[in-house]
This record gives structure tokens, sequence and C-alpha cells, in this order.
């Protein structure tokens, strides 16, 4: 009997490992995922990765092939070395080699945002797109960007890094030695910094403020604010406005057709989704007006980087065409 | 005898119109401009632009047959269609129908700034890249963006907007409508506005104060800055800053290996190219240090946009391929 080939996607977040055998049709027949932070070093992070890899494998029955790992993880190179992510502190790493070594399989690697942004277009709702964005909204944040169905890699592997744009002159510290990176504002941390300054200011009540702060997280404040609390809706509110209006700077350089939101951020839904549409809306150039839809992902959650992943290495026609590497 | 076939490549400034016969080699063997502004019509402009084109034409000798006319313009649509531009007041504008009309040869339209990415990428230093940036600083600021050889046109020709990229919110009223544009700072006129504001403040000694305000122009302010002037060196800093740090955005974004800077503000030189690269430089991101060039072109000022918008229509192979449309 022929086996079904079929693929490992893993995507290396700033604070979970998600890792996924995933079919040619997209779906994911087993899966698992682990905390990053756990793993202080390089060394003991890839040790984790491949034993959850091989567990994973152990479970399935013989009936399957594996075509190769694909990796998603944020600020990797072409050559598969993950340089110095801001929000990791692990060094130099070499994953495509040190996989490949581990299980004699083709490993591929790839940006977090671009491997979103394969998923979205191979799985998702850009099937027929040939020009758009999938922008992260997690511990970091990126842009995954696709120009004439192509993504766009950059020079050198380094494209999309939108959550490094710098939004305010002297703004907030960012991990990567800067200030007023776009990062520092709409991302997770970046929500519990505009909720611990409103908090600071003493002007709004808060149920927050019950809370520790070193306890506090984005999700609790975009739950608050789904109930109403007042500091809570202004910290979406200001997190809406300059993330709707650095979109509205993206679609100026790129006119896409789409422009996707996803990541951890995202999982709060419509009483963040709603505001930054507003602020989109009324930040963008008229040129631009009713042509670009900014949109959520129809995919799974949390899933989407794995999916993407897995196309690296799936042997899909017209995918692999994508990459120059 | 056989006839040599050449193209008439058309750049509409914001300020000035020029219109070259080119031939294949990127020589210009005649040329020809007018000042835009002088039009205050879609239809004088129109006549005016083809009287120029015909008496171009009566002055060759017979020994050429045209292939075509390529129409650089700002904001121009892919079917030919200049849409109410930011900096121009001519309501609607369909180039190609008007000239095809006129002159019954091919005509083909390009965005100023994306013909000046593809005159770079076809005779200037940029042949053997494939990933960079034009920029554009003129009455108007805009980038051509090539991405993995292709010239990047967006889903609807309108990518490359960069001069309307919000900077400052609540910033500097654009013509645009919206406020904080990065036009409204580093543009002619953004240069301009500057010195006046810098005048204003009484903070400055300066030369500049001698001329009526009305007649200052950013040409003054650069020339000043050359002969030390104390108020000019300060504006051309702030426009370096604002200017240099929008380009390490737009490298996070785009990862290219070059981007140029073109336009009538860079014929200040040196002056203002040094401090935008000190400025460009501290505002990178560690990842792109050393990765990536900023450059002056070695094409001919003012006619980059000749070339590349005759481009378009000289049947050269390979580069009609750039072009979906």
């Amino acid at each position: 009997m022929q086996k079904e080939t079929v693929s490992v996607g893993v995507d290396i977040g700033g604070t979970n490992t998600e890792v996924g055998i995933v079919r040619n049709s997209g779906e994911i027949i087993l899966e698992s995922s682990f905390r990053t932070r756990d793993y202080a070093s390089a060394a003991a992070f890839v040790a984790q990765l491949k034993r959850v890899i091989r567990a994973a494998w152990q479970q399935l029955t013989p009936g399957y092939d594996c075509r190769g790992i694909g990796i998603a993880a944020p600020g990797v190179n072409r050559d598969g070395t993950v340089e110095a992510p801001a929000n990791l502190d692990w060094g130099k790493l070499n994953l495509r080699q040190l996989l490949g070594e581990a299980f004699g399989c083709p490993v591929k690697t790839i940006n977090d945002a671009d491997a979103a942004a394969l998923g979205e277009l191979t799985y998702g709702a850009a099937q027929n797109m040939r020009n758009f964005l999938v922008i992260t909204l997690g511990t970091g944040v990126g842009a995954g960007v696709v120009v004439n169905g192509q993504i766009m890699t950059g020079e050198n592997g380094l494209a999309g890094e939108i959550g490094h744009t710098i939004v305010f002159p002297d703004g907030r510290p960012c991990n990567c030695g800067r200030k007023g990176c776009l990062e520092t504002y709409v991302s997770a941390n970046g929500i519990r910094r505009t909720a611990l300054e409103l908090m600071a200011s003493g002007v709004y009540d808060s149920s927050l403020e019950g809370l520790e702060s070193a306890n506090l997280t984005a999700e609790h404040v975009t739950e608050a604010a789904r109930h109403g609390d007042p500091l809570a809706l202004e910290v979406v509110e200001r997190t809406a406005e300059i993330l709707g209006r650095a979109l509205a700077n993206a679609v100026a350089l790129f006119d896409p057709e789409a422009i996707f939101l996803i990541g951890g951020v995202m999982q709060a839904g419509q009483v963040l989704f709603v505001p930054v549409q507003r602020h989109f809306n009324n930040s963008l150039l008229h040129l631009y007006k009713n042509r670009v839809r900014l949109m959520q992902s129809r995919l799974r959650m949390n899933w989407i980087g794995v999916l993407g992943a897995s196309v690296l290495v799936n042997g899909r026609k017209g995918r692999e065409a994508l990459f120059a590497s």
C-alpha cells in the first residue's frame, strides 16, 4: 500500500512553539506545542524541538511518509540561521543544519510572517490574491508580503519587519536598541505598556488595577475592554489608532488588495478589530479608499505559521517556485 | 536604408514636463521641456504636450522610426488615467487615449517613480540588482520599488506613494487633505516650509531673510547651507533626520540592496546627501547595517523619468515582461 506523504510544520514564536503534522490538503493530523521561553539556551530549545517532533512521529501509524520539515521563525536567514531575534536571547543558531542532521530529511526555513502569508496564499482567503499583506501581532510584530503573487523576501530574506519601523521618534525603548518601533505599541507587550502608562496617569478607573502589574497581559486588557472597562477601552483605542495609521501607511507603499491581521493579539476579536478598521479607514489616502480590505484570517488561529511552514516542503506545485533559495 | 527606431519619453512632473527622443542605448538625441504649471487645464496641457512632441519629430531627420510614446506621470493608473494627482489640479485625464488618438502609435503610461526605477534598472547602477528602491524628491515624493527584479506596481498600479505615508500624526497639512505626510517635510516645498518655520522662530540668523518669503525655494536653502548659513544648515539637518528615518523604515519593510535618491531636491548634492546618509545609518535596525547602500543616481539628473518612460515602448527584451498590463 502506498503511504500518504505528509509534512512537519514548526512555528517558533516568542511565546509558544507549535509543531504540526500536516496533510497536503492543509489538515493538521497531529499537533503539539510547548513554551519557547522555558528553554533559556538555543541548545536546550533545539533538544526539546527534536523530542517533540520525534514523539509526534511515533504517535503516527506507519501509514505515512514525511516529505520534510518546514520551520517558521522570527528573523530567520536564507541559509536557515536565526540571527539574534529581538525577542529571543539565543545568539546565532542554524536550524536547517541542526534539524537536518537530526532527522536526515529536507529542512527549509522561513520568516514567521512569510510563513503566515504562504499559509493564507495556500489554504486561506488569499488563494486568488496577487498582492496582499499578513500582519502578525503577537510577542513581536511582522509582515508577510506577497507582491505579484510571490513572497517578498527581500535581498537578504529580511523583508517585512514592520514591527521595527519607527512610528514615534524618541518613543518607547524597544528590544532592538532603538526607540519608537511600532512593536513597542501594538505587540502584546506594547498593549500591556499602554495599560500601565494609563494606570500611572490616574485618570481612568479600571478593574485591571486589581491585578499585580507583573501579571497584567494584553489578554486581560482586551477582555476588560469587552466588558466596558474605561481604561481598557482607551488602551484599545490608542492601540487601534497607531496600528490603523501604520496599516494605512503600508497601503500607500504596497497598494495591496487586502491586509490580514493575525497572531495572538488578534484573539481579542471584534473589540480590537473594529476600532483598528475605523482608524485604518480614517487614515487612508483617498486614492485607496474602497480598494483595500482589512480582514481577519479564516484559518485556525495560532496554526497559520505551521500551515505555511509545511508548504515549504510538501511539494505542492507552484508553491516551491515562490522561493529562489 | 533601414531606419533606426527610437522612442519618445515624457516625464510629467509637478513643476516641469520633459520630452525626449531616446535611442535604445539610452542616449537622448533630442530634448525639450516646458513648465507644467503654465497650463491651468488638462486640455491646455495636453495641447502643449502634443505641440512639443510634434515639433521634436519635425526636427529629426527622416532617418528615424518611432516605436511609441512612454509617459511617466504622478499617480497614473493602469489604464493610462491620471487621477487627481495631489499636486496638479486637473481632475481625471486619460493620457494614453488622448495621445494615442493624436499620434496613432503605441502609448504606455507609468507612475513617475516607477519610471525612475525602470530607468535605473535599464540604464543605471541598478542593472544587476533585483531588490531596490528609487526615491524621487521633488515637488512630490514617491518611490519606485523593484522586488525580485520586477517593478512593484501594486494591485491598482498605485504602489510606492511613500510621500503620503504619515510620519507625524497631526503634523503639517498636506495637499492630500490629511496631516503629517512625509511629503510635507522632505519635498521641495517641505524644505521651504521648514525654513519659514525656523525664520518665524527667530532663533537663527540667516541670509535667507533678505528674500521675500514668496520667492524662497528649496534651492535657496540648500545653496545657503553650502555656504554655512546657520538657519539653512538646521533646515537641512531636520530634513535629513526625517528622510533618513523614513528610508530606514523602508529598509525594514523591503530589505533592498540599495536605495537611490533622485529628483530636483537632490540637486543640492552632498550638502543634503551626507546628513541624510548619517541619519539613515543611525536609524537602521542592526540587522540591515552594512547590507544596504544609499546612493545618488549616475544618470542625468531630471531625465531619468524620460529614460524609464521610453523603455515602456522601446521593445527591449525582458523589460516589457515587467508589466502585467
